[in-house]
């Protein structure tokens, strides 16, 4: 098998028109090599090295993969087709988990992690077009709850600089675990996805504070997703990040201007924050988080990720009057990739099906074919914030 | 003598109380330890290798340095004392340059890169304080120069998005070959430094533009400083980026309030640039730049970093009439550090001496005792800025 997919690796190597670079390399560097079909060739110099291996996240495919030695102390290997979007991905070098020395760096998995964007034929909604352009802007804030001083990115939509009366609502957008609060613009690029959607009318100008999604008030800074990234961070949220924003740009302050949504673990903090707190949001989304219905009750062995979702009781009652739900809640989104993993296709959907036999309207969004990563929630936030403050 | 320094670092590893932990190290990663003299305890753990080294950038020492593996296939040394500042490091792991895998990563010398903070004593003036923060802000820029989109970081001040009948004047502020825009913001911590001087009110509010130094009519996007990181870079500056920033800022947009710095590189940019467009500038700064005499002449190969650094032909003439150049240019500033490489220290120190003595006028700064690095750079940065714009 390997032999053949080496083999399969050679004849396309010959056909540079058909072969693509990935952005997330280094300009100059001799990074992967993308197929059309989505298989990627991966290489990495190691004359001296036993054995090299490539890994990487959900999107990629199974692996890790073994890579083969050539006679200039080349290692590569060609990994079966991989679906579009933006891919984690690492070397094992004689053990040692190590990043292509070609490949730009991201927050993954706690770590700086390689990636390789695949691209999508004809998604154009994430790419830098020439359309008015939002700033990305840095944040930095103390937070009370924390102690200390923390960093979120901030996007404020075209116009923001010249349009000095105008106020704009706001969406808090949330990261996943292991990645940080650089995520959703370097990796999910949502300042182009807005540009583009507001340059289409499609969407509502919006400001967006993208935050570092941990928080505690008796430890130093983390990457794991840990209780405390629940409970910690929901005071946060509340009390230090938004009066923040609203001191310091131009928002409308009050709930039917102010949605939270998030991606993964950024989902589940959405649902334990917002779904209680309707005195502050009324637009709701929760990307691929899977669903914990009493995430916020006490732990105990028995809770966890399934789908026994009580819509009566389920995250202590905020479904239990379905007319009240929808009455307080302008928009109930709930979004997942068709190959995600189990646990977040059955819980998201099983929740889905439950909530809405019970009178909860909730809108909900499959990607077709995308993993549980970047390309699925690019595509969320292309679906999602066009229906935002309407 | 590698076991006498690894004597060195078991007993101090025994002294919890006097190491500390890089802010360069990854939340919750075990990252190099700092001694309070500067010694580098650098880890790595990889029971499978052969041979592990660890080497680095000009301020960590002389390199690489052999390292040694434990019983637990943990490999360490410990360096001799390093300079205060911002040193790059990565592994020598079997032969292959990686990073350290508890390390935020960098951009430099053209690679993500490990970097290590050995933090100067009593030095706050790059801290984030308690004071108000001006924006960091992506900018994207079609450049018709080079054909394509550029990404350059714009810092603007305290105050900009609410004194919004207030214009600035720009600091056009580049970073060194193999770095590229990110560099003055994430290594050299422009943005705090500023903050920190505007809030004592030793430095007039201003905008500052860091841009990527590598341009090029006809090639890909590059992390190489080749003679179109000069030439074509020129024309990028005056007819693309200071027009972009101009139209997108509230800019005090003249010649008078208008400044180029840059340190190595970059440095050589801003007198390639500079020194030429009068009309453009009047305020001019090289940190670290080495000097070449006739940059702007046709290359051979008898040109190249020297001291033979004639007042009257240099750089085209620029110095000729030192009557008319301290009329023309408010500022005319030159830095370099005391443990900076002979290139450096030669070329910029003799071209000092020979201006001056031809009555020129130059500030001239010595960092003491700082290599090729950002702490340089810092302390440049803080000794420029307030002589900015008066």
């Amino acid at each position: 098998m390997k032999q053949l997919i080496l083999l399969a690796a050679s004849a396309l190597l010959a056909l540079p028109a058909a072969a693509a670079v990935s952005e997330t390399t280094l300009p100059g560097a001799a990074g992967p090599t993308l197929q059309p079909d989505g298989r990627i060739t991966f290489k990495l110099k190691a004359p001296e090295a036993r054995t090299v291996q490539v890994a990487g996240g959900d999107g990629l495919g199974a692996g890790p993969f073994d890579m083969t030695k050539g006679t200039d102390g080349l290692w590569t290997v060609t990994t079966p087709p991989a679906v579009p979007g933006f891919h984690y991905y690492w070397f094992n070098l004689d053990g040692v988990r190590v990043n292509d020395p070609a490949s730009r760096t991201y927050i993954g998995y706690g770590l700086e992690t390689s990636a390789i964007e695949v691209p999508e034929p004809g998604a154009g909604y994430y790419e830098l077009r020439d359309v008015p352009h939002g700033a990305v802007r840095d944040q930095w804030y103390f937070s009370r709850t924390a102690g200390q001083w923390r960093h979120a990115i901030v996007y404020t939509p075209p116009g923001y600089d010249t349009d000095i009366k105008t106020h704009y609502p706001l969406l808090i957008l949330q990261h996943g675990s292991g990645e940080d609060e650089t995520g959703w613009t370097r990796q999910g690029r949502s300042n182009f996805i807005l540009d583009n959607l507001i340059a289409a009318g499609t969407a509502r100008p919006m400001i967006v504070v993208m935050d570092r999604g941990y928080a505690s008030k008796d430890q130093p800074d983390t990457l794991d997703g840990t209780r405390t990234a629940f409970t910690a961070f929901e005071e946060v949220v509340l009390h230090d990040l938004i009066p923040t924003v609203d001191a310091a740009y131009r928002t409308i302050a009050d709930r039917e201007h102010r949605a939270m949504a998030g991606l993964s673990m950024g989902g589940m903090q959405t649902l334990f924050i917002s779904l209680h707190h309707p005195e502050t949001f009324a637009y709701v989304a929760n990307l691929s988080g899977p669903i914990i219905p009493d995430l916020r009750g006490p732990r105990s062995t028995d809770q966890g990720f399934h789908d026994r979702f009580d819509s009566k009781t389920a995250f202590e009652g905020a479904f239990a009057d379905p007319a009240g739900f929808n009455r307080k809640f302008k928009l109930f989104w709930m979004g997942v990739g068709t190959r995600e993993p189990a646990v977040f296709r059955d819980t998201i959907g099983g929740a889905v099906r439950t909530l809405k036999s019970a009178g909860v309207k909730v809108v909900y969004f499959e990607s077709q074919g995308t993993a549980h990563e970047w390309q699925t929630w690019r595509r969320d936030l292309n679906d999602l914030a066009p229906r935002l403050f309407r």
